[in-house]
């Protein structure tokens, strides 16, 4: 599916920051902020962020700011977080791992369902709450239960096969953790984590740094 | 340190975006791409790219595109990919050992000299390459190794712990996977890797191709 109808992908990616940073708003028991405030937290500009804000809704008042429960609410709805998720994760080695053993995402209704691998067997695969299946097992547990998202963090050479077998037995998001580009019809959501972006980011700043 | 001097990071993220898929056509023996070619292949709009490769230097020529190999090279200096780093990691689990098993990290010239855990001898936590010292022993070793770059692959109540002893024995780099925010001072550049973020963009967009 094109990410790119409506409100730009840019702007629904600062949405879970919002989101983020008015739940520990909301830990700390603030329950009210200005575009200013929340700024100088965040980083972005008070416009920018009334601007994004605007995109979904009359959120805040002039003179009065946002209520933080009530923002955190919404944006937690148009993220689709007041919804439960049944999830597969393909791929039990160490991401898988760290993906399924996450309880944030558990909290937030990601509801992971079935792991599988190609070699469930080995010891380094086991998961402590939940038993690994054969990856030969995964079309027909797609066919007897409907999953809404699966995550593939599985070695680059088997993705695009797990992709596959995901994308012809209904599912119609997918969260890759492969490094590779996979090819998936327009229907399905696709969101690629690149966590050499995120390091190369990091060289650039500290190339830069010496550089000063 | 601040990260927006200079070139915006908008752009910065980019740039590792570019040099995944120049590398991507330099295996494909393709030596040479127009912007609107890399744009059909990206999905930026061609000016955009111009625009961004333009903050760096006078890539390309009218009528006749890029060189893609010149161009990937540039991109990776500017990345700082073509020196060494040493790097530490603290936090043997799951995203400890994944990010310490990644070859494309090293590849890169990410180096991971030592890592570290309050449990070094849990059997979950041992790494197949490299042995897990524990973590009273970091500052010690921070001592007697100039270190580069410090990840922090913590359960978020030691991370800050862990960034601190980190930046008082002189790393500038920090690229951080606890789900929480860091202080850090501002000569240090700090890049945290937030996977709840790129999982509610799933969602978002799961949630509204339900609404269409």
């Amino acid at each position: 599916m094109s990410k790119d109808n409506q409100v730009s992908i840019t702007v629904i990616r600062r949405l879970p920051i919002y989101y983020r940073y008015l739940g520990d708003l909301l830990k700390k028991g603030i329950n009210r902020i200005s575009s200013k405030e929340l700024s100088n937290l965040i980083g972005f500009t008070a416009s920018q962020i009334r601007q994004d804000l605007n995109n979904f809704g009359g959120f805040g008042q002039q003179g009065y700011g946002y209520n933080v429960e009530e923002l955190h609410n919404e944006i937690g709805k148009i993220l689709g977080l007041d919804s439960e998720y049944k999830v597969v994760v393909t791929g039990a080695g160490n991401l898988g791992h760290a993906v399924n053993s996450y309880r944030g995402f558990r909290d937030a209704g990601f509801n992971i369902i079935g792991v599988f691998d190609k070699n469930p067997d080995n010891p380094r695969h086991a998961m402590r709450n939940m038993e690994v299946r054969d990856f030969d097992e995964l079309e027909n547990f797609l066919s007897e239960n409907k999953i809404d998202i699966g995550i593939i963090t599985t070695p680059k050479d088997y993705a695009q096969e797990t992709a596959d077998i995901y994308i012809r037995n209904g599912i119609k998001a997918i969260w890759n953790f492969a490094t590779i580009d996979l090819v998936v019809p327009e229907d399905v959501v696709l969101e690629s984590v690149r966590l050499s972006e995120s390091l190369f980011t990091l060289s650039y700043y500290l190339k830069n740094k010496e550089n000063e």
